[in-house]
């Protein structure tokens, strides 16, 4: 884990992706946004979205506001995402085939290269004109030889604690999971979980 | 909007899904649980646990924990998914069959009932034992006939800005999206995003 910004707390952390997307679209008008416009775009107050970004730094000028390429480029370079990252897809079924055929990865900087799975029927298969799947038994040497850090883990529920020990048993440092487990492992490993009934029952919580 | 819990902090209100996750794989093993043990189940520190659950009330006993059903039938009734809800799919691509075929919905008591597409080469066929794809031109219909609050779009980015604004004029409170666009709409809809490559962005944070 990065010493840099060691201090600064997660959730603002988990909201500078969104600012990224929110500057993408204002982008498209003008070069300049403020932290008004940011927060109506984004459903957060201008003063959360200022002392957010003061966090990383002075960013922006009273009166001015901030300059659109140059927050981007800083908050792309704040989250790492300033160059490529390659990952490695472990499970091939419908959520893993709608991964691959997601076109939004490559346009930001990450890319699959390659795709595994432990159904027979599946290894050997084109999945697109990049990637034919796997066996699962080869996953240690997929990702050493390509210095892969990164996995995207669409198994079944059952399986997905042993098989991500494997994986950061074999290097991976960060874990994308779409299975609905939690995960137990080490405190050096991130993992970020997608589940839609999480976010449903957040949803919920509004609508009563 | 509910009032009843207004002035809470959402980001609190986002992990209580966690925590319920958390308890119910605690309660294979015991009957109760404590601030410390659900801390370090999930990654928060004990304090942070007492702080997001003192919010809502009195849950516990100084010394003797939590009682795992009754906490979780708390949390149940707060998120008010101690109900069925009744769901629609809009967009029936890989993502929306892989969704429609996932059985962690049902288990949490959401149902996706009714599932449209605009593509007449799906309309009409079966996605599995109780859902067939209908047409997008009878979204109005289907939403107001089942009295549904909550829809998931799978459509392409560029359509979702204006799907959404449809469903939320038929009557739609709340959408899980997995359109990569931030979805621009009235302040009382309630919208939460699945979108891999904000969690990747995230993770990459940490992996500098």
């Amino acid at each position: 884990m990065s010493t840099k910004h060691q201090e600064i707390p997660d959730i603002i952390v988990a909201r500078l992706p969104r600012y990224l997307r929110a500057l993408s679209v204002l982008r498209e008008k003008a070069e300049t946004t403020n932290s008004k416009e940011l927060g109506a775009f984004l459903g957060y107050s201008a003063a959360q979205i200022r002392k957010d970004l003061s966090q990383f730094g002075e960013f922006g000028k009273q009166g001015t506001g901030y300059n659109i390429d140059f927050l981007t480029e800083q908050i792309n370079s704040i989250l790492n995402i300033d160059r490529e990252w390659k990952m490695v897809l472990v499970g091939c079924g419908n959520i893993g085939h709608a991964i691959l055929n997601y076109s939004g990865f490559m346009a930001s900087g990450f890319q699959v290269i390659a795709a595994v799975d432990s159904d027979n029927d599946l290894i050997g298969k084109k999945i697109n004109e990049q990637i034919t799947i796997q066996s699962i038994d080869d996953i240690e040497q997929i990702i050493s030889e390509n210095r892969i850090s990164i996995a995207m883990l669409t198994v079944p529920a059952n399986v997905a604690q042993e098989i991500a020990e494997k994986l950061v048993k074999f290097g991976i440092k960060g874990i994308l999971t779409y299975a609905p487990v939690i995960l137990s492992l080490p405190v050096n490993i991130r993992v970020e979980y997608i589940d839609p009934v999480i976010s449903l029952q957040h949803i919920t919580y509004y609508l009563d």
